[in-house]
């Protein structure tokens, strides 16, 4: 009964001292507004103690991005907890500390990593959300099953839960499973943390290209990056196979290929766009070997480039 | 010769393959000026790869506050150097880690911790400033030298060296004096590194009110401080008398006191702007009792006010 509950979640935030409501969407994390919107948080936030003070962020992505980067520059860091609002930000971007800010219209050139205090998963506020959210969603957790392929992915496998139900009961495996690749290396020093890129570097080509939402885009990210693996012969075909089945009857996902192929230019541009790449014209592509098994590797471009091109992505 | 070394200095400058100049200055620190300069920085940087590219920031305090927090958010924190240009940010604003920017004429609201990977100083450059800029610089020299109280300070205190030769030769010792207590307390968590703002809570205050340089005001607010801490009885006033002949005849720094007092009601609103105050009307004062012995301690806005009515810098 969502409406009861968002009734009780409404009240709830209403004991809040000082509140501060945004729109939504990647507009709110354009450089451009953030002065803005930072004048009167500071306003809002002048009578308060840095050293207690807390910001709560109640949203999804981009409201967490946004309000999670204003809490690590207020003042220079104040507490921050999350509260997401959308099953993606629950499955994946309020947990692992980054925060981000657009640059006229380039996705996340500024942040910071900034790890909340708390993230707060409240079950009326997510099971409240309409079905579409569920699916963004779904692309995020799939690829965190096949990156860890720990226990909770064959419980996953076997039982018969889909949808909501599937995403709240796994929620907590799925966040341990990216947190623990995020311990390892959290200012993405090392590189480890890039495995959980795994079906994004397209996936971000596919986003702006097509301007397709984040969990849409990296659905079909993970569908490219798994034919590269089996083109690559990092993947055995009957294991792909297999994984497709798991997608679609798990998590309800099937490759939709855009209808219009991109040019090489335009891929090409929107690749190297991608903050992650390496030097040059290489790029750190993730790979997957079997489920639990990503690979980071240096690929050129134009390797990718040649394989966009054979699965139809980019014109021939 | 300044001169020589300048053009010297140019052609290095000149060696770098992508140059932004700015204007100095706290208004390059405000924080609407910085969505246009990181939309220039950020295209400037666009063929750079992240993972390579270092911002180095060649200029005084507000540059280095500047460059450093753009160097810490753009793509999540690029590499950074600093080369200070004047005697201010080389003895202290260099090293740290801190870097800040202005909301509405509010100093230092938003900021990052975020120490360059290398600070270089620069003997022809520094030795080229003029002679007031060394002036600026000598209040915090002051500072961390009776914050510290080791051997070095015993050797300034015996050797002849004054203006800029003072300063280069005690650069080294001055910053790891700082540094040493930097590193215990980085991220100004355990409070520990608030004793190096011995000074500087009255010394925002004069300079906000007057509109004074940093560097002025941090020595009139050691002044106060050293003056406050006699009358709280926590330094005897025969070592407050040998500390006011150092400050006088080694730095050149000499009671200077506004002519005009403030009312009380603006210099309580300017105190407890103060990022670093504590809960309410708790503000975390530095007192010393003598050189090498600074004292935290936590006091209200009344008595702060009582003492500066005292010291007639607000109106009786």
């Amino acid at each position: 009964m969502p409406g009861e509950f968002s009734g009780e979640f409404k009240s709830w935030l209403r004991k809040f001292p000082h509140r501060y409501a945004v729109t939504s969407g990647e507009n709110l994390k354009d450089l451009k507004q953030v002065a803005g919107h930072f004048q009167k948080l500071s306003k809002l936030a002048s009578e308060l103690s840095p050293k207690t003070m807390t910001v709560v962020a109640v949203g999804g992505g981009s409201v967490g991005d946004f309000a999670g980067f204003f809490a690590s520059v207020f003042k220079r860091g104040v507490r921050l907890v999350h509260v997401p609002s959308t099953w993606l930000a629950a499955v994946d971007s309020s947990h692992g500390g980054k925060t981000a800010l657009n640059i006229s219209g380039v996705k996340n050139q500024i942040g910071t990593f900034y790890p909340a205090d708390k993230v707060l998963l409240v079950r009326s506020l997510l099971m409240g959300q309409p079905e579409i959210r569920v699916k963004d969603a779904m692309g995020e957790l799939a690829k965190i099953a096949l990156i860890d392929g720990g226990p909770w992915v064959r419980r996953l496998k076997r039982n018969s839960l889909v949808g909501s139900d599937l995403l709240w009961n796994f929620l907590k495996p799925a966040i341990q499973a990216k947190m623990k690749i995020v311990d390892q290396d959290p200012r993405e020093k090392t590189g480890i943390r890039q495995v959980l890129n795994l079906g994004h570097t397209v996936g971000h080509v596919f986003e702006t290209a097509y301007g397709w939402p984040h969990g849409q885009a990296v659905s079909q990210g993970l569908f490219f990056a798994l034919e590269y693996s089996v083109a690559d012969g990092a993947l055995k075909s009957r294991d792909a196979l297999e994984i497709y089945d798991l997608l679609e009857k798990k998590f309800s996902l099937a490759r939709e290929w855009p209808h219009r192929p991109l040019s090489a230019r335009r891929f090409s541009d929107l690749l190297l766009q991608d903050k992650k790449r390496s030097n040059g014209n290489q790029i750190t592509f993730i790979f997957l070997s079997r489920i639990g098994k990503p690979m980071r590797r240096s690929v050129t471009v134009s390797n990718i480039l040649r394989e966009a091109r054979r699965q139809g992505v980019v014109a021939k």
